[in-house]
Order: C-alpha cells, then structure tokens, then sequence
C-alpha cells in the first residue's frame, strides 16, 4: 500500500468506528497524508443563546478534521491540546468546510493546522491541534 | 438587583435561548458573577473512532460553561478564542463537571479559566477563553 | 499615501521607538499591509540550561513580527494573546527568521500567523497572535 | 534524597548551566516537585515601541517559571507549546513574579499553569505550557 491508500484506509476504519462525527452530519470529504477535509451543515440544535453556532460544533469539525489528517499515516494519534480562533459567527444552514494541514510531525507529536471556512469562503475559525502518537495502527497492514 | 441576582437572570434567560447546551444534556448547576459550574453526562453518540468522548463534546462543555461564566454581568460577550488541553479521556456514563472563573475582565476583554473534571474528581480537560464584549445586555435590568 | 507607504511609516517609526527588539539584534526585513518579516540570529546569552535557544527568544521574534505587522495599518493594537508550538530547537549561532501574515481583522481584533524558520527553512516555532485595536495612529498621517 | 531535595537540586544544575535567565537578571526563589517561582524587574532595553515591556520578555519569565517547575522531578522536559494572555502591561521598573503549579504530569507530558503579577500582586499575564519528557535526568541520583 502506498501513503495515499494507507490515509484512505485509515480514514474509512476510523469513520466507521466514530459514532460522533456522523452523528452531527459531518462528512469526510478527503483525506491524503497529513491532510484532510471535512464539512458540517449548521442546524437548528447548534445554535446557542446568541443565535449562532455554538462554538463547540465549530471546534468539532475542526477536531475531526484534526484527528483524521493526524492519523492519516496509519499511526493512531490522540489529541494532546488545541487553540481555536472564532472570526465570524455562523448561522443556521451555513455549509462548514474543514482543512487540515500538518505543520511538522516528530516521532511521538504533531502540529496542525486547521482552517474553518463557510459556503462564501470566509473565515469561520482558526485551529491549530497537537497530537500525540501511540504508536499502534489504525488498521493491521500486515493482515491485508 | 444586586451582583448574583444579574448573574442568576443572566443565566436563566441566556439557557432559556440556548437550543445547544440543553440539546446535548448540559445542565447549569450553578452561576455567580464570573463564575459558572455545568455538567454533561458522556453518551454513546458522543463517543470517536477510538471508543472515547470526542473532543468536540468536552470542548463544547467547556464552552458553554466559560460562556455562562463571562455573559453573568449581563453584558452579552462572545468567545474570541479558546485553548484546550486534554488530561485524560472520557468514557461513556463518564459525568463530567465543568467550573468556570475569571482571571481578569477589562472593559472590552476578559480571560478566564475552566477546568472540567469526571466523577472521581479528575481532571479531564484544562481550558482558557478569552471574550469580547459587545456592550448590549442580555436583559434589560430596566425593564424589570 | 498608499497601504504600502503606511506599512512602511508605520513600521520605521515602530522600529526607532523600540529598545527591545534591536537590543537583541533583531531586524525588520520586511513590512507590508497585514505583513511583516524580522529575523534574529541565536547568541551565547540565549542559550538555556540544555544548551538550546530559550523560548523566549524565539517568542520574542515571532512576537515582533506579529507586532509589526497589524500595526501596518497605522493603527496603534495591543497583543491580547498568543500561543507558541516548538518544533524544533535553535541553537548557537542559527539564524532566525520570522513571517507574519494577517489571517482576519476586524474592527477591534485580529489574527496573525508567524512561522519562525532557520537558515535551512526547517521549521523551529508556529506562533498565533491575536491583537486588540487602541483606535490611534502609530503616525499622523495628515501631519506629512 | 527525597523529591523536595530533588527538586533545589535539578533547579541549582539547571540555573547553573543556563545563561539565558540570569542574563537578563531572572532568579529562580523557589523550587519544589512541580512548583517553581521567579521574578524580573522590567529594564529599560526591555520596553517597546509603546514605551512598554516586552510582551518577550513577559513570556520568557513565565517560560522559565515553567520549565523549572517541569524539571523539578529530576526529568529532564522540554516546552512543546504555550499559550499566554496579555492582561495588564507592566512597565520599567516593575517587580514580575512568576508562580508555576503542575495541573497534570503524565509519562511523557505535563501540563503547567503560570501566573505572573507585579509589585502590586496585579495579574499582568496568564500561561500555560504542555512539556515532554525526555527521559533522561537533569543530574545523576546514583553519582551523589
């Protein structure tokens, strides 16, 4: 298997196993090594006492997006800490799009990089997430 | 009205508009001016691809708490941003409690810190918010 | 005058103000609207206790770099907050160099990433500034 | 030697061998397991473009603060990232203090909270650092 069919695998085994991420609508759109993308339509249960999408919905995405490009090499990583940076609200029926990116990756932890953006590409939020590796795999490659 | 009547009105109309915190279980279980204390039980569609509670969930906790905490002025104020550190998982049935205070609070600015704790009274997530405040109440103490 | 020539105003009269960032020998490469570029080179008084760059130099850099660029605009901001990821050490003698770009701002905050890299373009730190706007001018611009 | 005597130990090697702190005048007044303090009097090459100190400099105390409370246990760490509010300026001649306190310390990463205040014991900046061991001491316990 090649790192591309490798970043596939794990994201399809890791997507199949989260309860969470479908549970709100959101879709894996992409995944290559050390990236992916992720959306999330906002819906009438998201909103908070403002009137806008909870926060949390929005670190979410991000940390879905986070997670599956962290674990894109077939090394299962949890997420040490992360930094969220609110821009501008989103409001109900906004189409969420997620990207992330990896800024270095060492032999036990990574920085990334993940941009929220909504359906007029505006900056929705600004993450930046910090794994750390387990150093078990997602998937045997082996029992292939 | 004095300081914890503003704080306890504050949070009742604030929850009162809240479709998300009440949607995922929260509860507020207590408010005081700059300080909020919310809970959330762990349930099985909060769960991730590694069988623990998503992030998003503890973050959204977390959130929710420090927005209670920094609205209890009655002076509507929004998240800028967020940093989480995450301690130890958190398992289905886990009831987490989350404790919000103020650090500091400027005239347009505050900081403040949440630490979220499970059952057995570990810490599971160390959060800090920074908010803005808009300058409009949440209620109009006039009116009253 | 254009954004450019405001940039560089701004940043002239920033720089000849400022004891801290030439006294480590810090210099502004480059500023432009939202950016700005500085670079640092890594002296014996920086080490720390493990014989690496101590943080702080290395935040001091990307702090500057933030500094200069979201005054570009000729509005005099404030550092509110910033969070730093260590990627790989600095030592004696490396040289440092410093990018900030705006990510978003708005009427009173803003958003800026700076990378720090070394003379090999490795990545050492990634840096996230958010600023808050004081309303006045680094320079009087119908004073020219 | 018991983990107090540990602690002054790993923290007098420490100061010893940096040249970074005392540099700029920083002394380490106190150290037990995983609790640090330390001061800073703000200079005036420290104070930048808005006549005010450094936000480096404010960052470096509390880096410092942290990485000896983190070391305290005779482990060597390193900072992987921190996140720091800005609250309140301080100017020259001001006495910064920094009191570090560990929130967590697993196998091979830690979570620190600092606090630095001034001569008034006014809150000037809040931190937080996530540190990773490397496994090695700072000083042999067996070569006593």
């Amino acid at each position: 298997m090649d790192a591309q069919e490798i970043a596939e695998r794990a994201g399809k085994t890791m997507f199949a196993n989260d309860a969470s991420s479908p549970h709100v609508g959101m879709t894996l759109d992409n995944i290559s090594p050390g990236k992916a993308e992720m959306s999330l339509v906002v819906l009438d249960y998201m909103l908070n006492g403002a009137k806008v999408c909870h926060g949390g919905y929005i670190f979410m995405l991000a940390d879905s997006c986070f997670a599956f490009a962290c674990n894109s090499h077939n090394d299962a990583t949890l997420a040490q800490g992360c930094n969220i940076d609110f821009i501008r609200p989103a409001v109900e029926g906004d189409q969420l799009k997620a990207k992330a990116i990896e800024l270095s990756r060492g032999r036990k932890t990574g920085v990334y990089d993940v941009m929220v953006t909504n359906q007029n590409d505006k900056l929705v939020a600004s993450f930046r997430g910090k794994s750390f590796s387990s150093g078990k795999p997602i998937f045997e490659e082996q029992a292939e």
